[in-house]
């Protein structure tokens, strides 16, 4: 299933991804109710938080969608005709994950790390598809980052490894945009990391079930048409399994929680010669089995 | 006035802190509304969210309670028979200042920073007074930093300095809690500054019209009983309007967000001997105008 957060008019509303068409989930549980939406898809949050409940509650919302053939048009809207938001803008927290990649390890010439690098972006970044990229006058080195998301869907402490796909509710991609001159200079990277709109996240999130091996996935960003990263997560030093398991040691993940798994090589810091992004530019990832996330740059 | 998130039995409750009494706002609002409670006093977040009003319709309830001596049995609790919980414990971010007090800088032997050093925590590890600060088994250096606290009251970008205190709800307590050996060797802070339990939060949080001059209130900081941090937030060396300026720059500030801003001389990782937290050990913050925030470690 691939879940939205879309907008029609002012609410943001949380739908099912069809071909080329969304569903208004609170629309078709009012109909399906006779009644008050259920709480299940109040939002993406909502949703994910019961996610056992709330994902079968959803399919069997569907199957009456497909049994009614005369309310499609109050709960169907053509893609084009609605405005894909920030699948979720309110996590609890972003996680991300440093030099997760052989190839981008390579690149900066740095040994793999021995344990997951782990760093922090303040939700109050997260934008949607399509939505625009600002660079900071702050700012001379504003890089893209391709990265495969996890969205947490249980509360969690001590993951074990081999239980850790458990705790999985989906996935999605995020442009891990970084001033590379903040970041740097700063030393802590959580502020050139976390600029306003730094965070495009979406288009949709991908529930589990929908990809068989996340670690054998291609993963591929270009500019203005140019590819500049091209690789597969399995190229990832630390898996999903083992970076939920050492995170939780340490704290408790709870639903909705952001997880990003680190960038592939071909990040423009560390080009020859260097590139980065500029007003006009747009930046487009395209990760297999989930879509493509593009966003204008201004 | 002091605000507090409260619990008598299972629910959360937001409430007003009266000498030794808590008055529950949500059971005063139904009464005053005869119906449902207001939107206003759902929780904390809610509050600050829509302060303006919020605060104005907080201070009706209370007339009408001091008007109406026949309600107290019904609204009223004794201190002594709540628990105070973290006054807030979802904020959008959590933003700290490093090295922010010249007397912590130069226990450390280190140049003031020109501008201030950033960093984040997860929400996730908030915890309320008298709540345990658990040691994590991958730490043997577990530290204390005594911090004031500013609330966000009021989304905000480029905030001038001269209008800083316009984005202010008000003011609170944290024992910024830090696993040494993990922030220093991870180099990003984050993951050593956010094991669950890292964040006591409280005991109320101060409406900003309590105290007159936020850069003049006296920090304090024992442990068992010996004082080890012990100053004022004259020396802090980026004061809250420069604070609030800087940042919002970048990014956005939200109603709820946490800005911790630093901590005075006296840690124990600067000591010599330098001093740890251990199992059995009692944390005890003070600041000025605002109150005491106690934790038991283990």
């Amino acid at each position: 299933m691939q879940l939205v957060t879309f907008q029609v008019n002012e609410e943001p509303l949380l739908g099912v991804l069809k071909k080329d068409s969304v569903i208004n989930l609170k629309a078709l549980s009012s109909l399906y109710n006779e009644g008050e939406p259920a709480k299940y898809v109040q939002d993406m949050l909502s949703l994910i938080e019961q996610r056992d409940e709330s994902l079968t509650y959803v399919e069997k919302l569907l199957a009456y969608y497909d049994q009614n053939d005369t309310i499609r048009t109050t709960v169907e809207f053509q893609l084009e005709d609605v405005k894909l938001l920030a699948p979720i803008s309110n996590p609890g927290k972003v996680v991300c994950v440093g030099n997760n990649y052989m190839d981008h390890c390579r690149e900066q010439n740095v040994e793999p790390p021995e344990k997951p690098l782990i760093f922090s972006k303040w939700p109050s970044c997260i934008v949607g598809p399509d939505e625009l990229v600002e660079l900071p006058e702050e700012s001379e080195q504003v890089d893209y980052e391709a990265e495969l998301v996890v969205i947490i869907g249980k509360e969690g402490k001590n993951i074990k490894a081999e239980e850790a796909f458990d705790y999985v509710f989906g996935y999605t991609i995020m442009n891990d945009i970084s001033a590379r001159d903040v970041q740097f200079a700063d030393g802590q990277w959580v502020r050139g990391k976390s600029f306003d709109t730094f965070a495009p996240l979406g288009p949709t999130i991908v529930t589990k079930d929908e990809i068989e091996n996340p670690q054998n996935v291609k993963i591929k960003l270009d500019v203005n048409g140019e590819t500049l990263q091209d690789s597969n997560t399995e190229h990832m030093i630390f898996d999903i399994p083992y970076i939920l398991s050492y995170l939780s040691k340490g704290f408790t993940f709870k639903p909705g929680d952001v997880v990003a798994t680190g960038t592939p090589h071909g990040v423009g810091v560390f080009r020859e010669p260097k590139i980065f992004l500029k007003s006009g530019d747009i930046c487009t990832i395209e990760i297999e089995h989930i879509g493509t996330l593009k966003n204008p740059i201004k």
